[in-house]
């Protein structure tokens, strides 16, 4: 894997740059359409390539109870198993593993838990996650961190900053080869002192790109965007800065602002099937009654299939009678309205005006 | 509409034919999707269409209850409102209201019952049914007929005969113009007699096309089929002769040996949804065991996209993980199992030898 920046904005820490993998260029900043379980839900590869994703995501915790690492690997690894040709970069079930809750346990070895699925008994260590991400083969993985949820003392986020560090170098030390990247994750919780900690820790240890984890855990806005702004500008320069989990289009939008090149965030997909759609400064309840009669198309200012084709009113009907093609038609345009929302970030970017773009944006969304 | 027929099977009643329509032409024989909410379950109309679908079916029945076809009609009918430009025939909902069972009354007038939905009370009768198809603007639309349960007496389905031919006649005499084609509906049960009684009274009124209805309706097979040879071959020469809600691919051989052009049935598209996937030679029960290591594709005869870019692991996969894409990819399969199967139906009848294709794709159901 190879990062260069292109070019950066004078008005603010954003930057527009390039990741060389080998499945493909991307463009950053960059959102990542989520594919927990080897599908992006509801679309086609050739979909969510259509809507200008260039990398999507897969998640090591799902895939390894279901359908099995190992089969993945025998069957010629996640790309050719569903079939996406581009970068996939492959989540180490940290995240997944926090939020069982009580259903597992964290000591220093790694995590033991029990499945969602069916309650049977795992461990998922530094050295399984490496593992399952090396039979996965995705053109970037990540360490296994422990991710903390908010609110948390200081003394629970110290222990858990220093754990991750450890994890992060034995993911480090056990991974067979370079050929996949491997990036590292910075916790802290909304501690300034214990991020810029984090980050000195892991950007010690040495990675192809380092990750802000353990964010958009129930910490209000202010917290976010204060723990964003002291950890982002601190990561190393020449290597790409991905904001994990994060988040709403504005978040988006600060990430960036703050330095952050990679996103990837389930809302725009969640929302869809549950009929929240995004326009440009309001989001459309689609089930609403107001939408009945409305023979516009959900968004004029919109490029994708969905606005091209079909009404408000036919896009109601068919979330009201539960069609599956709600599903489709509503991820299809939240999608490209995130991916869109990528590429007038970028062109800003290229064209030195980003601090305007996000202050009219901003605006624009609370007005 | 014009109907033509192209050139007969000698070895059978089989024969090759096209309808124009105002939206194009229909190569016959003939299946049709189900598209009963003004959507295809779980595909975009260019997914239907690259299937190789040329018409596809509406529900007066459902589109009156929701989202409305007063609504429909306001915001240019359904071609416009579901984003399908072929033909479309509407089906009049005569069979939905028989489904309805005890939510239900029939009198000579029409048919008073409650929604499925919501409980509230409708009334249907013959001249409703054409003004709602009417508002619907498909090219095809059909008579309301009182369709009766198997098993019926004689006299039970001797009345329904007789309702059937008065409504057939109303809805005749209550459209608006002859812009959209209109199609008669022989009922009769399994009496030979009666389906001819049916015959000579509905074609006597005279329409641009014939029906068979109130078949798969709980009938043993070797009945079904003994039905369709008594009203099949009587019905006129001139006119797309069409069996309604039927059924198999074994049904649909058959059905086109005794002379019907068109079909539909919500069987593939089901059927895909709950994982049974059609193939030659054997139905395919995804979710089995058997395939979760499975590396080859669901059938490799099949030149449909899920057959040429996903194994039968992945197809697994999806479905076992409730993945929406499982039916997505299943609906392509076996939607184009049934249009290939139709296209080679068609160029049997071609080359003058349906006889043996026929015997051989029933050979190999039952082997």
């Amino acid at each position: 894997m190879e990062f260069t920046v292109i070019t950066k904005d004078r008005g603010s820490k954003a930057r527009l740059g390039r990741i060389r993998t080998p499945h493909g260029d991307v463009s950053t900043p960059v959102f990542m359409p989520v594919g927990t379980q080897a599908a992006i839900k509801a679309l086609t590869p050739e979909q969510v390539r259509g809507l200008g994703a260039e990398v999507i995501l897969g998640n090591a915790y799902h895939l390894y109870l279901r359908p099995g690492h190992r089969l993945i690997a025998d069957l010629g690894g996640l790309h050719r198993f569903m079939n996406w040709s581009g970068p996939i970069l492959t989540d180490s079930g940290g995240f997944q593993i926090y939020s069982l809750g009580t259903l597992r346990k964290i000591t220093e070895e790694g995590a033991t838990f029990q499945s969602h699925i069916d309650g049977s008994h795992h461990f998922l260590g530094p050295e399984t996650a490496i593992e399952i991400q090396e039979a996965l083969d995705g053109d970037i993985m990540m360490c296994l961190d422990e991710c903390i949820s908010y609110p948390a003392t200081r003394e629970e986020v110290e222990k858990a900053l220093g754990r991750t560090a450890r994890w992060a170098s034995r993911c480090k030390n056990s991974r067979r080869s370079n050929r996949q990247a491997l990036f590292g994750i910075i916790q802290g919780g909304v501690y300034p002192d214990y991020r810029k900690r984090g980050v000195e820790e892991i950007a010690a240890i040495g990675f192809d790109g380092y990750a802000i984890g353990g964010l958009s855990v129930g910490e209000p806005k202010d917290l976010l965007l204060e723990s964003l702004a002291a950890t982002a500008p601190r990561l190393p320069e020449d290597r790409p800065r991905y904001l994990m989990g994060v988040g709403t289009p504005e978040d988006l939008v600060e990430g960036v602002y703050h330095g952050i090149d990679m996103f990837d965030c389930v809302i725009p997909t969640r929302c869809a099937r549950n009929g929240l759609l995004f326009t440009n400064g309001e989001k459309v309840v689609i089930k609403n009654a107001r939408y009945r009669e409305d023979g516009l198309p959900l968004d004029s200012a919109c490029d994708c299939y969905t606005c091209h084709h079909y009404s408000r009113a036919y896009l109601r009907h068919l979330y009201v009678a539960g069609e599956i093609l709600a599903m489709v038609l509503n991820t299809i345009h939240n999608l490209r309205y995130y991916l869109r929302l990528m590429e007038r970030i970028r062109e800003a970017i290229r064209e030195d005006r980003f601090r305007d773009f996000r202050d009219g944006f901003l605006r624009a969304q609370s007005g």
